[in-house]
């Protein structure tokens, strides 16, 4: 099996002026909602559309393991992942109880829990394997597995904007900090100490065994190219989160990025198909270290930053009620000749 | 007429220590979230519960004029103040728009438009005269309409809270940044010319003109006592808004606090009853030249920075979700134990 990327066209930029024509004959001062006013030309511009949607979000939070724990990278247990996607389901998780506030729906998908999982509504059955391989002494996966995850990324993100504006991207994984870094070692490019941090929770000790064995994969291959870095560190739910944005790409919808994995498998995906980040919106600044830097390799900047690093989409979900206003600044407010009369 | 503040009582800090206990036993890493953890520290401190309540926020936004408009402070005329109360009451203004999206209720409250008002069911009447007076050459308002508009402002916060979790508190008036600039010139305090910025729209010569009719105001009268200030500057909806911030607060309810303006009055209320901070959330840091060194006076930093300078309660209605996000982490996500078994 190999990979093909689906097809993704640039936006077309010659909206621009279009879009901010309309903000500017808005009742209120051209440019007083700053950021949001960027936002909405995003939005339109993604939309290809004066009027565009982002009213309803669909967060999906990708579950995988990594056999990368097994070095020690983590100071949680790859059993955690299980009983975190338990938590998602039952809706009292972190993410579940951000997405109450702000009107979110949330799916799970199993791309690669190290666990027979029992089915249940909330949750989407893409598993590639029982967690990636450790990737310190083999490739994460096979290419087979790789472009199955990207596969079922994209075709996950179809069924989810069958009944959402925006998707939103988010993860669960135990190690899978450490299989970020060493994607954003690869992708960003960047060097490896500026991409491990302290991920979910580490002291000192454990960041040096985390830095050691991310450095021990390295060493093991050279894997410059997305396909393969995704293949060889990245894992199930990064791969299948690359998909993911693919396949909003594809269909012009925004795909919202939650923190630090989450923006590796969008940088993946943007080294895939360079046009994909045209439709990519980064929701906030995680408080993991290599966060910034990824965001910069990328040229982007995020719309929140509170200090967060838990992962599970927690930033999407805070973020996605600005998508719904920005777009609503452009369908909703008055014109200033109205006003005026 | 007197105005006597009603009693506030600092939140009991000792309170922090089993806040920040229940959340270190979430089921996520400790300090993972942040800054939402901090705010739902916040909460709980002002609902003085381990289970705060801030599901539904009331956004209440204050209009009034200025005759200091007569002096070119504004590019725009005071007739614009009831144009917006128009489109406020008609859904169809930018915080109506940001409102909807994030599923905030809007009431509008007359607080001293320079004209008669039609009734309307979202307009409460709190009228306190047609305009504030021209303060570059006589008080804003008299101690007794200064006084009426606390007191009112003190009893629409009371009933938006009968039916809501948290009261925001958002302005519309031509000529209000002016007004907002001397209040903080006296309050904060802060020299005149860290107070005075471009308002919600002006040129450079606007800004001169700006500049020297608030001088001259500054110049009149040497009030520096916050009662007096409001009175002399800050008008209709200032003196209102600040009591609608003590209000909240004699309820030991949060008041989430828009831009410069909004920002003003909240100072206004801390330096009538220091305790009044306790209750206070800044939504967002404006773009309006002031504000960061006004939010520093009170200590204090912002949740969002999306380069607002609009008002309306706009930056607000995009942080009230937050709010909402913050209070369920303590009362909806699993314990740590309840996972691990």
């Amino acid at each position: 099996m190999t990979f093909v990327p689906p097809p993704i066209v640039a936006v077309d930029r010659g909206l621009e002026v279009e879009l901010r024509g309309k903000l500017d004959g808005k009742a209120k001062p051209p440019g007083s909602l700053g950021r949001i006013e960027d936002l909405a030309v995003r939005l339109g511009l993604i939309d290809n559309s004066l009027s565009p949607r982002a009213a309803t979000t669909a967060l999906v939070v990708f579950a995988g393991d990594h056999g990368l724990t097994e070095e020690g990278v983590s100071s949680y247990p790859s059993s955690v992942t299980v009983a975190m996607v338990g938590l998602f389901l039952a809706g009292r998780s972190s993410v579940s109880a951000f997405a109450k506030a702000t009107g979110v729906s949330v799916k799970v998908v199993d791309a690669g829990v190290a666990a027979a999982l029992p089915a249940h509504p909330g949750l989407i059955d893409a598993k590639i394997r029982l967690g990636a391989r450790n990737a310190a002494r083999e490739p994460a996966l096979t290419p087979d597995e790789a472009a199955l995850a990207l596969t079922r990324g994209i075709e996950i993100a179809g069924r989810a904007l069958e009944t959402a504006d925006v998707l939103a991207i988010g993860e669960m994984g135990i190690g899978n900090s450490s299989a970020a870094a060493l994607v954003m070692h690869r992708l960003a490019p960047a060097p490896l100490e500026a991409c491990v941090g302290l991920g979910t929770g580490h002291d000192e000790a454990g960041l040096a065994r985390k830095t050691a064995a991310i450095a021990r994969a390295a060493a093991r291959s050279d894997a410059s190219e997305p396909f393969a870095v995704l293949a060889e560190f990245g894992g199930c739910e990064i791969a299948m989160m690359a998909g993911a944005v693919l396949g909003a790409a594809a269909r012009r919808r925004p795909v919202l990025v939650d923190g630090f994995i989450a923006t590796a498998a969008a940088l993946a995906a943007v080294r895939l198909v360079p046009e994909a980040l045209d439709y990519c919106i980064f929701a906030h600044g995680s408080a993991e270290k290599g966060h910034g830097a990824m965001l910069a390799a990328l040229g982007v900047e995020p719309l929140l930053d509170l200090g967060l690093r838990l992962g599970e989409g927690t930033g999407a979900a805070l973020a996605a009620p600005l998508l719904a206003a920005a777009a609503n600044l452009l369908t909703e407010v008055a014109d200033l000749a109205d006003v005026l009369g």
